[in-house]
């Protein structure tokens, strides 16, 4: 449990790889993590639960089999569960995830993007 | 369930009124809140759940008995289950609230600064 403030950019510092969401709180069973995104993910959906996307900084966008979502900073969007989805952003993003704790980046799809789980920063 | 996106700032343009979060989403239970702090909010604490703090516009603090946390934007807290706290900004400050659906803002204090709850903008 957190009893320390946690400043998002002095997070954001430490860590450079994409795509590889670290966590930086837990509230509960759920997780805040950031994460800074750059090129393309892959479809992948969270059968169990939703998830959120809140930009820091940057542009992103959230590709759907019917729609894409375009996110800047201070927009966020709720994923709901199930709902298949592919991230991307052209130029690096830096974002955070709310989530609960145990859910894997790839979801469902697995493969080569897979992160490692539950790595505090 | 929200399946469009969420501007903090255009939703923080729609109320003004100070210690009354407003819901913007939800994912799975939980609830993304803002609120517009300024003065003192009361002494409370939540018995059954964590809260967590994030500031998007301006400072503010988070009194304990035993110690003051300064929060600036980009900073966040998480405030135990059970632990007694009390808000505080100085002049008006943004923040964002995240908790499980249903947890009333004066948790345990009741008084005239409890807030309807579960009311979205």
């Amino acid at each position: 449990m957190s009893s320390e403030k946690i400043n998002l950019q002095d997070k954001l510092a430490k860590f450079s790889e994409h795509w590889s969401p670290r966590v930086i709180a837990q509230m509960n069973d759920y997780q805040f993590k950031l994460a800074k995104f750059q090129g393309e993910f892959t479809w992948h959906a969270h059968t169990d639960t939703d998830e959120v996307f809140l930009v820091i900084e940057g542009n992103m966008g959230i590709e759907f089999r019917d729609k894409v979502v375009e996110l800047s900073a201070g927009e966020m969007y709720v994923v709901p569960k199930g709902v298949e989805h592919k991230p991307f952003a052209q130029q690096e993003c830096k974002v955070m995830l709310v989530e609960p704790a145990g859910v894997v980046n790839t979801g469902d799809a697995g493969g080569e993007l897979t992160a490692q789980n539950d790595v505090w920063v």
